[in-house]
């Protein structure tokens, strides 16, 4: 009955019995969700969405983040979902790569704004979500992403599931028939990888669970044996799987704890050497750099050894050109790997000056960088562990800084900052109306 | 290459090219898909539905068969394609327990209403549709159907695409897109079967293939091996498959024509008991029967020997109650087996003289019955070959006949009658907004 037991663990979860510091890590979150949903919500694959419910004349009911348009609730935690996926930029529970919050804060923002409910309520329904989906990824890790699934959104859609049915008030069977009614619909191929149709997978598993929740809140009925069941996710979707792993120490382990941010918008072997470059260039002009000698893991040449990168996508892929955007932007975001910056002759010229050399003794979260004036003096830094690792995680005002890189622009400064201060203090919010006008265009 | 040539053949194949009997084998795919798409549309899961389309305020754009209101292009999909499936009454092709039409043709008719189609326009996109689907369906089988996957929802993904794609006029590229969208959405778990959840699955194949051709047709792009590649639909959700089945003898062979239709709601080892009663009632009145001897083979009983059935769902599984019903009322439709019915003294009755025996020579649709009137006298008939068997296929009068058991009392005997004679002269039309208007609700 491991449905029916993960369905009473959450329908018994009050606000109350979550810790403080889950929810503090929940905001965080969603912080970075709204980050990289408004940061990824001009896209073409958003774009082009957003141009079909134009066709279908869709009803305005709730929010796009990042956008002036309203579309009904499905549409909305489809698009909301698909923008916050955009930019491979989302949280990640490490142990399954998994991406849960693009696939739930779009349903929780959707029926948040849709039903009136408070900070609270919206905040229960994430976190919830987020166990649910992060638990029933560990049971099915790591057979069933080798299998070829997408676990963002084969997970995820439960997720967006039991976010959905605790934001609507479902009952126990309905709850479970959610879940069923969620497997179902469980898809995505890693196949998709590198294509729209990938960033499609975290909009259509919160679509999807969100369906499911409204359509058993309405008398849908389904299986009650979603998970466990012979013919169910579990055994349908993973050579191996240990369901065990979806209720053990419910309530005193939090997978959410375990999500973890990325400060930069490339792979992470490359976070400690763009750590490296923003802690000595507060120290040293460009114009003053002579060479820049860069001790680093084998991995950072295997992943990112391409040479003279032509695309700002091919560019996240080259450690001597991200070291030198680093350094000259003092930053790696989504601006940083535009195709006219791969292109740039300032950015080549100081790529020219980098030289990496690997080190089996440095870990992948690792990297020295020794720098050379031409004056002569050198200067070094080593950096332990690069930001948004395991041992030093992205802190509030990292992501705040992440969420102003992103968003600062779409939404003014002023609504920007306001937008961070709303949702640092969500628990305490009767609403989300004010929140989300403005972290929406006018 | 095995995707990009099955999309060469499909936008290759004019409609000139496909054989007459193809064509009227396609139209009696549809008329079949009519009968159980209003028969099913009053069900409890079709109103759930429309229930949401109401809260959501879809737009009024397309019709759903057999009701009165109207939804947009995929919600029109969804509902037309979940109440075809319904009752149990899909069109099959035998070899894969495939019900192709109830996932193709919904998206055929919202798109030919939307776009204001020719009735030939509409029967190429519905009989390449088809074939895809049953190809890629051939290709994954059986071992896709024994790991747990509905066939008639992962393969009819597939087949909506491909449909939806010639009717939007996709290019080569935008159509080997849109099955790479379409694979990603794969889904549906057999789990659900007798569920209402399982009644979805139709409906959801219909609106992901849809959404997959209006997606590829804006600028959506995505894997172009959808099939083939090492982590593509046949790798992931078959242990074996065999993609030459998916393009072999392309415009020779047509699997559509190995699509069968049944006759009667319920299991086909009673369809010649079915059979051997609406012969001989016209001989007998049910007054004056003192016994039947039913020779049968070893499967019906094994199948439906359950005695004392106490609802609709259960008489479907007990020989007798069903002899009973097919001897006083003539037929075996969805107005037979209702729990009403199940309980009918004079059903139960009538049942109580009816005495099967099973004969190892018999085959599975045969059967031999012998009837013993209270005079003495005895009279018998032998059906070697049921109706809607592969020796014996259901005529276009039977489906007709089928068609106003179904919806003579929903649309009228009139308009029923209309419905029929403009869908058997479909290729003829230039819209279907006729055709529609006889088979909605006023």
């Amino acid at each position: 009955m491991v449905t029916y037991e993960l369905v009473d663990n959450c329908l018994n979860t009050t606000f109350e019995n979550i810790p403080d510091n889950v929810v503090t890590h929940a905001k965080m979150c969603l912080l970075n969700w709204a980050s990289v949903a408004i940061g990824g919500s001009r896209h073409r694959a958003v774009e082009i969405l957003v141009g079909m419910t134009r066709e279908l004349d869709v009803s305005p009911q709730v929010s796009l983040l990042g956008r002036a348009e309203k579309t009904d609730l499905l549409w909305g935690a489809l698009i909301n979902g698909t923008s916050s996926h955009v930019h491979d930029f989302d949280d990640t529970h490490l142990e399954t790569l998994n991406h849960p919050g693009s696939a739930i804060a779009p349903v929780c923002f959707a029926l948040a704004e849709k039903l009136e409910l408070s900070g609270r309520d919206l905040l229960r329904g994430f976190i919830l979500g987020m166990e649910a989906d992060l638990r029933i990824g560990n049971a099915v890790s790591p057979s069933h992403y080798d299998a070829g699934w997408h676990i963002t959104s084969t997970a995820g859609v439960f997720g967006a599931a039991v976010a959905a049915g605790i934001l609507l008030g479902l009952n126990r069977d309905e709850m479970v028939f959610a879940l069923g009614i969620a497997a179902t619909q469980a898809s995505g191929l890693l196949e998709m990888l590198g294509t729209m149709t990938k960033l499609l997978h975290a909009g259509k598993a919160a679509q999807n669970g969100l369906l499911a929740a409204l359509l058993a809140g309405r008398g849908f009925d389904s299986t009650s044996r979603a998970l466990e069941s012979p013919k169910g996710f579990a055994a349908v979707f993973a050579p191996q799987s240990d369901l065990t792993k979806v209720n053990v120490r419910w309530g005193h382990d939090w997978e959410l704890l375990k999500v973890a941010f990325k400060p930069y918008a490339c792979g992470i072997v490359l976070h400690p050497v763009i750590d490296a470059c923003i802690a000595l260039r507060k120290r040293t002009k460009p114009s003053d750099v002579k060479e820049i000698e860069l001790i680093v893991c084998p991995y950072t040449l295997i992943l990112t050894g391409k040479e003279n990168p032509k695309t700002g996508l091919e560019a996240k892929y080259s450690v001597r050109h991200v070291t030198a955007l680093a350094f000259l932007d003092g930053a790696a975001s989504v601006d940083q790997f535009t195709d006219a910056r791969a292109l740039s002759p300032e950015i080549q010229s100081f790529a020219a000056r980098v030289n990496p050399i690997v080190d089996d003794n440095i870990r992948d979260d690792e990297a020295l960088m020794r720098l050379t004036k031409i004056d002569g003096t050198v200067d070094e830094v080593h950096i332990s562990h690069a930001t948004g690792s395991k041992e030093n995680p992205m802190t509030v005002s990292q992501l705040t800084e992440k969420f102003m890189a992103l968003c600062g622009d779409r939404l003014g400064e002023k609504n920007a900052l306001g937008f961070v201060e709303r949702l640092g203090r969500l628990e305490s919010e009767s609403g989300i109306s004010a929140l989300l006008s403005l972290g929406t265009a006018r």
